[in-house]
């Protein structure tokens, strides 16, 4: 069934404003949301902020990222895929997702940016 | 001295986000944020969401506040004045605070719509 699911996700009007705070606070899940700006991705290809991280680790991540409205995590055949609630979130709190992912966009590049100078480059 | 100040205070450019969306993501301390957005009040003055909390909370809730570069906490004669530090956040994340403020606004006015309605008005 296209768009069924296996897990729980709030309604949009059920969406928590301290719950999205949350869940986007954490350097590793505001990276993977990050990653889902584009479009969505399966969760195989989703990674934590600094690499690889244990299986439960990546799991726990991404339930709060679910179960606080911030992404979709549905079933595609054998995969699963992520998806950024975009428009659940714009609808819920205007402008709030947009300048999270823009000062997470800067800090990352600023991160770049500063490893860049210890390599002398 | 004017502006000084016993407690620590991030500068502006040490103001980490996930630090700040964690900050913001508790009720009690947003609605203390809420509170100083139409100016500077002395620590009595500002109260947790759900009304009295027990000192130690709310100096628990303050630290997390002023730690994250939400709030200063400064000494004015006897008194303590906690200030929004809505320039310094302007600059590090264009549009965060008004975007978390007014869906906290819309989300306090919601919740005293729904008291409302419970009363049958």
């Amino acid at each position: 069934m296209v768009g069924g699911t296996d897990l729980q996700h709030p309604a949009r009007d059920e969406i928590d404003l301290g719950d999205v705070l949350f869940a986007l606070s954490a350097p590793d899940r505001l990276s993977i949301v990050l990653q889902l700006q584009q479009g969505p991705l399966t969760a195989a290809r989703c990674t934590a902020d600094g690499g690889p991280v244990p299986k439960s680790t990546k799991s726990h991540m991404l339930k709060v990222l679910r179960e606080s409205g911030v992404i979709r995590n549905e079933p595609r055949g054998r995969n699963r895929v992520l998806t950024l609630r975009r428009v659940d979130l714009d609808a819920r709190f205007p402008g709030l997702l947009d300048a999270v992912l823009g000062a997470g966009a800067a800090a990352a590049t600023s991160a770049v940016g500063r490893s860049g100078a210890n390599l002398d480059r």
